[in-house]
């Protein structure tokens, strides 16, 4: 899926991971993310993918609610419990996004 | 593939997409055009995933990196040809990275 978000700029949490063998309640936990980020202020959208690499940017309207997502008590539990089983590796980039342009074909 | 990037601030391009059905050329390209993307000045590293949605976010030097990747004669036409038959949509965001931060399991 593909959010529209509004006019720039907004910021972008870039959220890239490489993943431990096996489910171990992971799929459960990311159904429940997805369902407490869209909940929060300052939430604009988010788009996700995964092959070996997974890939989920969100997008919110400033750098406090970013951070105040960051430190969601359910959210902090999740991280932490990602540290310890779900995720070998990971990276978050916190962006400003300056410019955005699209294609839909008609 | 999670790349290493430099210290903050550099640029992202985040490029969301839809595709249509059937490859017609596509995986070629789109072998090409990372091939092409990592020879170009000011090119940071890539990361990319398609499940419905496709992400691939490439990073870069600053906005100039950038704006000449995508004028690129090859890269051009790889666009148009994306337009014509590969995409059923996108969207490109242009975005400052201004913080990363990362873990790693020992």
């Amino acid at each position: 899926m593909m959010d529209k978000t509004p006019e720039t700029p907004y910021y972008a949490a870039i959220f890239t991971s490489v993943r431990t063998e096996g489910d171990r309640g992971y799929s459960e936990m990311s159904a429940r993310m997805v369902e407490l980020a869209r909940e929060q202020e300052g939430f604009l959208g988010m788009e996700s993918a995964r092959n070996e690499t997974g890939i989920t940017v969100s997008y919110w309207r400033d750098l406090d609610c970013i951070r105040k997502w960051k430190n969601h008590s359910e959210h902090l539990l999740a991280q932490a419990k990602g540290k310890g089983k779900w995720y070998q590796s990971f990276k978050v980039r916190i962006a400003k996004v300056e410019k955005e342009y699209g294609f839909e074909k008609e």
